[in-house]
């Protein structure tokens, strides 16, 4: 059985914590068993490893998601979605993959795993089950259901039609997010909620594909993703098929989804720089440097970031979505595949000039990107660390002191020997899309081409 | 008659915008007549205006508050505090100035004046009249009372005698910080809140001076002055003075010393950038240029500067100036003679090297101090405006986009021709005491030290 975990969201109801490449799965809040903090994809990680499933798991997710998996991660096997467009065309995509792309065979069992979903170690014990499921029912999709806890209308629920052989269910039919009334009957009657786990023979969802028309080939799918409709897997399959089965899960299952629901599951009610006196039930996630200290104050969510700061009674902030919309600006920290940035100061000048500083670092064996830009100007002063730089046509070694000028239209690219550090101020205007970058150059092949004078 | 007006205070209870160099007064919070912001000094300043009294104001403070002074009123007559010594040792102090340095005679008329107390303009009208209330009365000192308002022990009580001719009073004695019950009676009986201001002539403190064998003159004083005892002028003078007279002042008279009586006369309920939603007596000052949400919080002030992050139950923040003792850290925000700088980024390197990225403005016709660091290179990137760079020997046309590179033990200044802007990256260490600053050095005169290549 391949997994494939499936990385979406933009989490815009965590700000300011979560901005567009850094969504509520990549937050570092939740407690690690060694006593540090991780992420719920950290966790989701740990957890399949625990039951043997990593290694044949496949990440699929934006290209600006990509960066922030290798940093937490390491090198992972991923499929890169080229826009977003809803869970249907993500997995269609994803499945393909693995047949086109890594060769599996028509018969082979998919598992589809959501990444943000905060569950005990033993949901992933049902997960390894799917196959064995699948094959028991003979059904053609396999999902998990979760225990209800509460009649509540945010979740779709599944039917269950009866109980199939022995730790498996025959699922009747599906309501999508009913009315409290009617999620009070369901649960009476035995339903559970539907989580989004699926699980399929790679030559089920070709068949869907080729019966509505859909490309049947990664290659071909691909080129067409963006014309895919946004429409989700629930909607486009499962409540298109007869014959499904279910597993039960009766443990933890939470979204995690606001700053009230994630601050239950978090490490510690203060992380950072600071200090909570005289408070109940306030949580404080201090990510700058300056001391933050919240004085009788109850039942708040306090978070500072690069982005934001946000000072929210908790219940509240299931409303932040609505609210926050006009500072939904460039994100002021993002990690990166080579390291991480953070924005230290933005300055718009009379004259139109942008300024941009910034506190960079690279990790050891990493490097930028070969680049040039059309109207900007940058000044690096190394900090800490030693690297190779490549300027035009010159390979530099560079050591903490120095101070190096990149002037609009020179090529230039920076590798770190040891972890570097480095002071960046960027002056210019922002025009992006006149800028060139060679975002996938081995080091080795940067150093040739700068060596090789040639324009790129 | 001169007026001093005593700059005093740390201000820790108004962290974390207030620090050592940016005491309560300096905060420009307060509405002003033009809708715009003022800080407590710039309010009194205008006050003093409005009476005709700011032309014979001299303002005694200590050398660190002397740059954010200048650069909030523009050049004033300023008398410099050696080192922070009460009230008394001041008031002496700037007594002896106005005798000895500005040449006023011994039956001159001096009044005392704190700056950092929140009044109507009437009361500066009281204080116009304290010289013909000395005269009329005859006593040695003059106060101004203020009609109590609540029988609080927090302030000191003067007992009235008897009423006087026409608009002043005999005080009879002084009752420190009594009781509520004790205040309560004092109330009843027509006693006043003694708040700081004294008016007296030359000679009656010179003489005081001489009684007790402290020096009387200015610069035997000042000599002296590490050596003066703590004291406060109520109980080294005040309270052994028998004939003193007091004029009654009746309208509003705070201290604003807490964010609970700050936000009271702020401009607003929310300054800078960002939003409050859902709140109900929740004050926001935010000086960063992160944006800031605050939803469904009551009755708290949420403050943000580059020193620090407040986020409290307003009743709370009388206590403060407990909790925040150990945030109290290099200020990252200065107002200087020159202009203001804004600690961006500080990072301490393994190697123990410390760096420091700050944003810098200078004022159009000010200029850096000339100096050299011992042992810290910097890095300049000017941002905007033009100006003149004095660098070992030679003086070097600055324009936007130079980035200028400042060795340990360069001699070197800056001077704006216009508003300059520039991002300074320091590394180095921090040995403040070996570096060599000319601090009140002209341009003119760097210029020529600058050229002429001798070193200083």
């Amino acid at each position: 059985m391949k997994l494939i975990l499936l990385s979406g969201g933009s989490g815009k109801r965590l700000w300011p914590m979560s901005n567009d490449s850094r969504s509520k799965q990549f937050l570092k809040v939740l407690p690690a068993p060694d006593g540090g903090r991780v992420s719920m994809l950290q966790r989701v990680w740990r957890q399949l490893g625990a039951v043997g499933l990593r290694s044949n798991t496949f990440i699929c997710a934006s290209k600006a998601q990509w960066e922030v998996i290798s940093s937490q991660l390491g090198d992972v096997p991923f499929i890169q979605e080229p826009s977003r467009r809803d869970t249907f065309p993500a997995i269609a995509l994803a499945t393909l993959y693995l047949r086109d792309v890594v060769g599996c065979p028509d018969d082979e069992v998919v598992a589809v795993v959501p990444v943000d979903h905060y569950v005990e170690d033993a949901y992933f014990a049902h997960i390894a089950q799917l196959e064995s499921t699948l094959h028991a029912s003979g059904a053609d999709l396999v999902l998990l259901g979760v225990q209800p806890t509460e009649p509540t209308s945010k979740f779709g629920y599944m039917r269950i039609e009866s109980k199939g052989e022995a730790d498996w269910l025959k699922v009747a039919s599906f309501v999508e997010k009913p009315p409290q009334k009617q999620a009070e009957q369901l649960i009476a009657e035995g339903a559970l909620w539907n989580c989004g786990v699926f699980c399929f023979r790679l030559s089920f969802l070709r068949s869907v594909l080729a019966n509505k028309g859909y490309p049947t080939t990664y290659k071909a799918l691909h080129e067409q993703f963006d014309a895919l409709p946004k429409r989700s897997f629930d909607y486009e399959v499962v409540e298109q098929t007869r014959s499904i089965a279910a597993r039960a899960y009766e443990g933890t299952w939470k979204d995690l989804g606001t700053w009230e629901s994630l601050s239950q599951e978090m490490a510690s009610t203060f992380a950072g720089n600071g200090d909570a006196v005289d408070c109940t039930n306030t949580h404080v996630v201090n990510e700058l440097d300056i001391p933050v200290v919240v004085m009788g104050v109850h039942n708040a969510m306090v978070v500072t970031t690069p982005d934001g700061i946000l000072v929210a009674d908790k219940q509240s902030t299931s409303r932040l979505k609505d609210v926050i919309g006009h500072y939904d600006g460039r994100p002021m920290y993002e990690e990166r595949r080579w390291g991480w940035y953070r924005v230290l100061d933005v300055q718009k000048l009379e004259d139109g000039t942008e300024v941009l500083t910034k506190s960079v670092e690279l990790h050891a064996g990493q490097h930028l990107s070969y680049q040039k830009h059309v109207k900007r100007s940058e000044t690096w002063t190394i900090l800490e660390g030693n690297g190779e730089l490549a300027l035009d046509n010159r390979i530099i070694t560079v050591v903490p002191g120095d101070v190096i000028r990149i002037y609009p239209e020179q090529w230039h690219a920076l590798r770190a020997a040891t972890r570097l550090r480095f002071i960046e101020v960027q002056r210019g205007l922002e025009l992006v899309d006149e800028d060139v970058v060679r975002r996938f150059l081995a080091w080795e092949d940067i150093v040739s081409y700068c060596r090789s004078g040639l324009s790129l």
